[in-house]
């Protein structure tokens, strides 16, 4: 316990650079995470959590700002995890818009981080679990993940969150794009943007004509309500706070809760179990054994499952 | 190798049957994937492999059919696998638009499929890469694998097939889109489709802009050029596949292909360690195991960190 005692006790109390130090060791596989994890694990589970999906230039990063300024009014402290590798939080570092981040710092109930994408296979879906987690321990009340609605690392992540939103936007090429890209069936409720655009009764049309076909969601339960917003001036987003709220009810009234627990548990079981047992398999390995079995792959001499045969014995 | 027998002699021969149902085993992790993987894997990597990736919008559908088309036109094969869920080839199989699928089907020398999203976390990108070789072996002279430009298993798809095309297009939300998303790093050449659009010339400074500032793409020697493209009437099709050669050349005159072969190999070393090793502590574990220790993790009774060390032990 004494390479996570530094962090433990400022962290449970708040502090962001404990935070961002917690973080990048779930997300680098530090070995002070496990620990740290289990540290944190009995008391967590306090904060609500609200997933934000769908595709690039819905307006997700501005309707989670919206959202978090509103629930900053309720005296909430928020965090923000972007998952999105087109959100202006990730593109921001690399490119020097920094602005949000800046007007974030100055508001300590405010913590906006993004989440490499980049690494292990599954990794970012585990180091986001174990970031909600950390958030919630260090007082955060509200946490939103955002995401885009593609990719499936990028699903699963907001699949099992409290309340999983889908952001949909009339017009942006194809009104039924999100409902192509299979995220409709993992949302809790729909978020019509922009709505004041052309073509909005139109994405929601199609909406209720998929919900008519049968259930949505992963609670048969549940009917998904749409909600229109225009993130750019604020419109909507306090009725958008009920329904969510009224989401959070229903799902503490039956067995919601500790199904959205099970299934967020099941994922989590699942990447990091890929995750640490490709980890010993390659430490067991050493680094010589396993780049002589890529190279026989590359020269066509050993193909991949033979290979990984010989990782595994 | 007796299961593979009735499914390998066709395969070899091109059957369009038999290559949808070898497809299906490596998607499905079925037992006969394995020893028909290892029977085909001396003889591939003679097909011709392009990915196309850019974000939902940018035309990369359009692009696959027309670069489909022309090389068809040369007498080629042409094997498609669509892995972005927002490509017309998956939404269709689901909303009825099967005009595309007709359409190939009538000609023995196209093969589209759509790769599943949802499944084991890395098993897309795995799945994926051994489809590429079925193709292969089945005869196709070029495989066009289609990906969204998010998510990181969609990036690694395309990230060390033989060239790796990134497709940009004007005013699509934010002409910095792409180069947010990450996708920059992996691109041997760019494609600035819907060229007639309003913006098409800042497209192509920003990505010039961002080559001056350091080399591009995964081989430090090559230049990875813009190409202008209207997908749509067919305009700059023939020019693209002259570029797309000229990057093959490129490759076969240095180490290029050997270091190409050496990313493919380590991506499916990785994502196939992964997903068997997890695959087989689950079967080690039971059902009934599995489901514990998930309920445990659900009611905070035992961390998942703590859960993997127990099914690993």
């Amino acid at each position: 316990m004494d390479a996570t005692e530094p962090v433990l006790v400022p962290l449970r109390a708040g502090d962001p650079r404990a935070l961002a130090r917690a973080i990048s060791w779930v997300e680098n596989g530090h070995p002070a995470a496990r620990p740290l994890m289990a540290a944190l694990w009995p008391t967590l589970g306090r904060a609500e959590v609200i997933g934000l999906t769908g595709a690039p230039g819905a307006g997700k990063s501005t309707l989670t700002d919206q959202l978090a300024r509103a629930l900053r009014k309720e005296g909430r402290k928020v965090g923000i995890l972007a998952v999105d590798p087109t959100s202006p939080y990730t593109g921001g570092a690399i490119l020097g818009d920094r602005i949000r981040m800046a007007r974030a710092s100055e508001d300590d109930g405010i913590f906006i981080r993004s989440m490499a994408t980049r690494g292990a296979l599954g990794g970012l879906a585990r180091a986001t679990q174990d970031a909600i987690d950390l958030l919630d321990a260090a007082g955060f009340d509200t946490v939103i993940v955002e995401t885009v609605g593609v990719g499936q690392d990028e699903v699963d992540v907001v699949a099992c969150v409290q309340t999983c939103c889908v952001v949909l936007v009339p017009g942006l090429g194809d009104g039924v794009q999100a409902i192509k890209a299979g995220i409709m069936e993992v949302a809790d409720l729909f978020i019509l943007n922009k709505a004041d655009r052309d073509g909005a009764d139109l994405v929601e049309q199609e909406v209720e004509g998929l919900k008519s076909l049968g259930p949505i969601g992963l609670d048969p339960g549940w009917d998904p309500p749409v909600k229109r917003t225009i993130a750019s001036t604020g419109e909507g987003v306090a009725e958008l706070i009920t329904a969510i709220r009224a989401h959070g009810a229903w799902l503490r009234q039956g067995d919601g809760l500790a199904r959205k627990a099970k299934a967020r548990a099941r994922l989590r079981l699942e990447a990091l179990l890929a995750e640490e047992a490709a980890r010993r398999a390659k430490a067991k390995a050493g680094d010589a054994k396993l780049e002589a079995l890529i190279a026989d792959i590359a020269a066509r001499k050993l193909d991949p499952y033979a290979a990984v045969d010989e990782l595994l014995r």
